[in-house]
């Protein structure tokens, strides 16, 4: 999966003035930019997004940023996984050019009052679970993109609805950035990558495998023929109650504009989230409706 | 004022995708962009700011759109002055290159749910009395820098709120764009220029003086030694009140956080806002504090 290339590590950069003057010499230099953004604590989902990138544009910028306005004040933000010398590490054997990891204060600066606002996809599920979680996400994209102004960014299909909220952002605001959405990655016995993960006891990991499952029992439910959601969600309650998780939403809903469905008659999205223990987990897979 | 041109007409164009054609050669001929953004009905302030751009750009690019969203409910959206074929010529014999004048649908398109939401500066005086405003503002002008992605913004003083929301906005979202803010244009009898004029009656015009009254009152009790910011909000309001004319407010502010002050003792801003019959006019001037 990983590209041939001689694993130098890439510059790290924490200063906005730097970063600047680096995307410069590299656009004189002719090279399209790609953009990963990232929280750090890096897994392979978050490397599939990176060799996407390595394979489509000539800079590689990957930036690190536990981004603290997406997070609740209830939230793990304190507790999030850190380890930059691990994401070094790995970013150079994936061939990232430049990783730029700020400080919270270069981002968020005295009197900061700006910030995105979104309806629409962002107002339900996660929105609803998290307030103010997508104002977050939104504003420090935003940010992102305009300090990197990359011609492609990539985001992971693990979160489904963030993909999309992006998606709609650029769209709306009229942001000359392809949004490419890479697929979801799992371990092997089905669990979906989340830097979050390291927080399961092993018993929690157990547990946690009645997402993924959930969403197993809602596939085959569907390539049986059911098209009723009420019954594919009321089975994937069942799954996941059976593993005694703290089911927080299971939702079947349209891909486009994440409105619930009741009759599944084209393609679709299943999304779960639930708390294992003291972790919150979240995934999703696509749903083709009954052929 | 006028720089030595042909007056030949702008390119008048009118669709997202053609626009950003027109900005590729131009900016593959390696000209610098600079953008006027305005709602048309243009008068002297709004060409001193075509001026300015002409003087230090090597792509002109106005803007002409009348955004809904900046509007109140109540407010006078549907009878906004709106005159194309006269800002045209205006704007040829300023030596516009490129005019931007899209349709309401074109900048918000179907289920389009982004926003941009400021605190801080945007949350007094304009932001008081037109609740939303500067949500409309802001979105409506990073959506035009997104798509002209000039090097330099134009904006008139006259509006000295909106000029400090969107530098607030620039410098909070990490946008690469340089905001040039240009001096006030006044009536030689000191009425500051607005598009809002023309809907002032005979007797308005003239009672719609005393906002630029106020502030020469101001001026003058600052430059007689008077550092009592209730005692010069007085005098203003006296001579508001005496024009009957319907105050919205008087302040006299700092000028980067807009918070009111109580003693003048370094830079400020007065500003004001009336209502001269059903016409809302604003106005203000920067006060130097007492020598």
């Amino acid at each position: 999966m990983t590209t041939a290339r001689s694993s130098t590590r890439p510059q790290l950069i924490d200063d906005v003035a730097q970063l600047r003057q680096r995307l410069a010499s590299a656009r004189e230099a002719g090279l399209n930019v790609g953009l990963v953004p990232t929280m750090g604590a890096l897994h392979e989902g978050h490397l599939s997004l990176v060799d996407a990138c390595r394979r489509e544009c000539g800079l590689v910028v990957v930036t690190i940023f536990v981004n603290p306005t997406q997070f609740g004040p209830h939230e793990d933000f304190a507790r999030y996984p850190r380890d930059l010398q691990s994401d070094l590490q790995l970013l150079a054997a994936h061939g990232a050019d430049v990783v730029f990891a700020p400080q919270t204060e270069a981002m968020y600066r005295d009197r900061h009052c700006t910030y995105v606002e979104m309806t629409g996809p962002a107002e339900t599920l996660e929105g609803d679970s998290r307030p103010g979680h997508f104002r977050g996400v939104a504003t420090i994209v935003l940010k992102l993109f305009n300090l990197v102004q990359p011609e492609r960014a990539y985001f992971g299909r693990k979160d489904f609805q963030q993909s999309l909220v992006v998606r709609r952002m650029v769209a709306d605001l009229d942001l000359p950035i392809k949004i490419v959405v890479c697929p979801l990655v799992r371990e092997p016995d089905g669990l979906a990558k989340s830097s979050r993960n390291v927080f399961l006891s092993q018993s929690e990991r157990g547990r946690a495998l009645s997402l993924s499952q959930s969403l197993v029992t809602a596939r085959q439910m569907v390539s049986d023929g059911q098209a009723d959601v009420a019954a594919i969600v009321t089975a994937m309650r069942e799954k996941l109650a059976a593993a005694d998780v703290e089911i927080d939403y299971v939702a079947i809903c349209d891909r486009d504009t994440l409105r619930p469905l009741e009759k599944l008659d084209g393609p679709a999205v299943a999304l779960v989230a639930a708390r294992v223990g003291q972790t919150r987990l979240i995934d999703n897979e696509l749903l083709e409706g009954p052929s």
